[in-house]
């Protein structure tokens, strides 16, 4: 036996993984190729796999059901083709599965435990140093967070000038040294000093992301991969289709099986001026191709929303920087596209200078809230000027603001609601009576927001009871208000950021 | 001579007025006519008078200039031609004429002084017992608004079951005594317990109107006259045309005069069902024709914007309630119209259930210095729950809120600000640059809002030196931050609502 196996019993929903031995010799890259075809009761799933450097290539894979499996590798990568069985055993008990899109705008894992997306944004969180990695982990430990952006290349931009710690390719990037605040948009990806062979993959660069999508599935945190994005100096932006394709096809073999991992084609699609929609609509069918677990997808933009129409678009991942956009556009969103809308940049906790860069935890939360009022959901991301210059929206390392807190009590208030996610209500349209399966007697969720009201008159049936809360969204507290049935009113405090929730206690 | 005037010397801009006796029987306000020209060395004008009961017949006169003056009386009245001289002096040093558009977008008086509108709505205070009437005067003369709303009819609405001090008809009305939170609104227009004789007005309802206008006068403050509105028990929101044209015909000769006087067709205009666009044309052409001088003209709407690109509106005086409409619709307006814009209902600062009565003196604040920063101006309104439901938005009497104050400071910036009004300027979008007439080197205002940054990097000439404050808003200071020239940092503390004023020294 020249080939490995990761285990002999893999849990459902797990990776399992093969290893074996191949040529070296040339570019096997671009010159070998692997695949293997596994085989249980209901499933028969081929997968490519990758050369991993050192003659060694991996095919993984993730079962869906339990039971025996039998697996066969074959391919042109210079070694035997390998055959064996394994078993798949029941998941462990935080294995939930993979998240799908549920009840057309919501989640839900593969169990059917529903999944409300609370996520923030480190874009290059795993290109820093170890050591931050490992601060970004213990912060990341404290649950504020299921889901978390980041990207495979590494980011050139303000408060960006460090190279990272691996690059994705052979080669040798562009010098940085002379870069400043002042001079750092005169660096550009056809920098002429890069010198990189796109078509020979550095494996340690996307190990080093793959043991951090495993960090974050043991921590039950969603990894939302971004593939492409346009904050480049070296030149990874703007590659030919050719190695465009090359890169896609070894990001989807080497992540695709990682039961965490959801497909962001882009950051700002937009802004990468060299791509055209027939690039991205490419990449996307090689996506639907060559995963074969439908992982979630969608793209991300900056001016110009995606055609998120289009079948291959699970979700919106939209950016929503209000006053150019305001939150009531996930309404539109919804019924336009009947996808889930995740509202996946809404400006960041901070103090920079940059206009999308220094809301207060007031105003993060107020949004987060009203958004989940309106049945969309949202993204977190921080930017606190800081002397080393790292900013949790890009490194990670550690939080200084008020939002996180709260955003962790919303996703228990989320987390308390009736199965089937929020939707926007029918009634008053400041205070948004948000309801789910739009069954309005089940169950209410109201935000008030920026309004105070010191009293709100309800009105339900008198047949069934039910039971009144207060929350105050900022200070975390929940107060039962009574319960009541038909005509009745409800005292308030003075202040902005309350909620009443309600509950027939029929039901 | 059986007339009498109220002085032989007028300011300019001052109210001649002539009081002449003639017949009172039958019914002189649609039976009697009468009129007077008004002959200066650079105007002659004719204006209509109005009967004032009891055989008293009126009629009033602005003069636009200084020097000798002759009159004339004339018409069907029933007494005689009534003739004389008068002479007009210099304004008083309170006295700047009648506000006019100035520089497309803003205001100034008649003789040039800037006036930036900071106003505030008490729909029906001139109906209230007068000690409320005169607690409302006490609050207005802290000089926190140079603007008031207000409505000739009375109101019947939600907090508004009292019947009025006074009706502006001979009649009675319907029994209100069984009014309540729950059924107030069966009550309509419609209730044929309403007697009322729509063609013979009472004078007493209007004279206490004009009391009030010259009471203002003497604060300063403009009176934004709201002639009709669709909150109505009573019948006045649905008389037929020639009742309507009547009472425009009455209210012009008896408000017309005073210089502080602007004219508002409506308070929410497309909530009264029975008008349609045609009679507001009609009313706004009798405007135009009877008014000699020009006064500014409106109307206010609820969901539908009028077409304020009509020649006879001077300003847009608009609804604005987020997030239905988001502040930004003001540069729009600007832009289409190329008219004055005020925004005048952007929600009550308060805390009443109404979604349009509850946000906090924060956001109050905020949503002016936005809509000025816009190139806009803002009306305020308060709606704080009250024991005997007296709230200031409608009744008038004390304020609660925390607003007033900032208000008056945000009126002590613009008129710090160089002659010409705030325009937006070209930069940011999120704090965005206002500059007079577009000249970014004279002066900038930037006002952050809920961005908090903590250092704004600005780039100006190298030549010029610019001095820089930083405003806090809601505190109501104003720190030197220094002069600077070419690119410079600005530090700014981590708050929100702080403003960046500067001013180029060598202009």
């Amino acid at each position: 036996m020249d080939y490995q196996l990761n285990a002999e019993h893999i849990e459902r929903w797990g990776v399992f993984e093969i290893t074996v031995r191949g040529a070296s010799a040339g570019n096997p890259f671009v010159e070998r190729d692997i695949r293997g075809v596994f085989t249980g009761k209901n499933e028969s799933v081929e997968v490519d796999g990758f050369y991993d450097g050192d003659g060694i290539y991996r095919i993984r894979f993730m079962p869906s059901f339990e039971g025996g499996y039998a697996f066969k590798v074959y391919g042109s990568f210079g070694g035997n083709v390998a055959e064996g069985r394994f078993t798949v055993t029941a998941p462990s008990s935080n294995n939930h599965g993979a998240v799908r899109v549920a009840c057309t705008w919501h989640f839900a894992y593969d169990d059917g435990t529903p999944y409300y997306p609370v996520g923030t944004t480190c874009y290059v969180w795993t290109h820093q140093p170890q050591e931050l990695q490992n601060d970004t982990l213990e912060t990341l430990k404290k649950g504020y967070f299921n889901k978390i952006r980041f990207c495979v290349f590494p980011k050139h931009y303000d408060f960006n000038f460090r190279d990272p710690i691996t690059f994705p390719y052979e080669g040798a990037p562009c010098d940085n040294s002379a870069m400043n605040k002042e001079n750092f948009g005169r660096y550009r990806p056809d920098n002429p000093e890069n010198k990189w062979d796109f078509k020979r993959f550095n494996p340690e660069h996307f190990r080093l992301i793959e043991n951090r999508i495993l960090d974050l599935l043991d921590l039950g945190i969603e990894a939302d991969l971004i593939i492409m994005h346009p904050y480049d100096r070296w030149g990874f932006s703007e590659m030919d289709a050719e190695c465009d394709d090359l890169y896609w096809k070894y990001v989807i073999a080497r992540f695709a099986a990682y039961r965490n991992v959801w497909w962001s084609l882009a950051n700002e699609y937009d802004f990468m001026k060299k791509k055209t929609l027939a690039d991205w609509e490419r990449y996307a069918a090689m996506l639907c191709a060559k995963d074969p677990y439908n992982r979630l997808r969608s793209i991300h933009n900056g001016f110009s929303t995606y055609d998120y129409s289009r079948p291959w678009v699970t979700h919106c991942c939209i950016q929503l920087q209000p006053p150019a956009k305001p939150l009531e556009k996930i309404v539109e969103w919804r019924n336009i596209y009947q996808k889930p809308v995740i509202a996946d940049e809404l400006m960041y906790e901070g103090n920079i200078e940059h206009n999308w860069g220094n809301i207060s935890g007031k105003e993060m939360v107020r949004r987060f809230w009203e958004i989940a009022q309106l049945g969309g959901y949202a993204g977190h991301g921080e930017t606190y000027a800081h002397l080393d210059n790292i900013l949790w929206w890009s490194h990670g390392g550690t939080l200084h603001g008020d939002s996180p807190e709260r955003l962790k009590f919303l996703h228990k208030i989320l987390c308390e609601s009736p199965y089937g996610g929020l939707n926007p209500g029918l009634g008053d349209h400041r205070a948004a009576v948000s309801v789910p399966a739009f069954n309005n007697n089940a169950y209410q969720l109201m935000y008030f927001g920026f309004a105070r009201p010191a009293y709100k008159w309800l009105h339900f049936d008198d047949i069934n009871e039910y039971e009144v809360e207060i929350i105050d969204t900022w200070e975390m507290t929940i107060d039962k208000a009574g319960v009541f049935k038909g005509r009745f009113e409800v005292k308030l405090p003075d202040k902005e950021y309350m909620a009443i929730r309600i509950r027939n206690l029929s039901m």
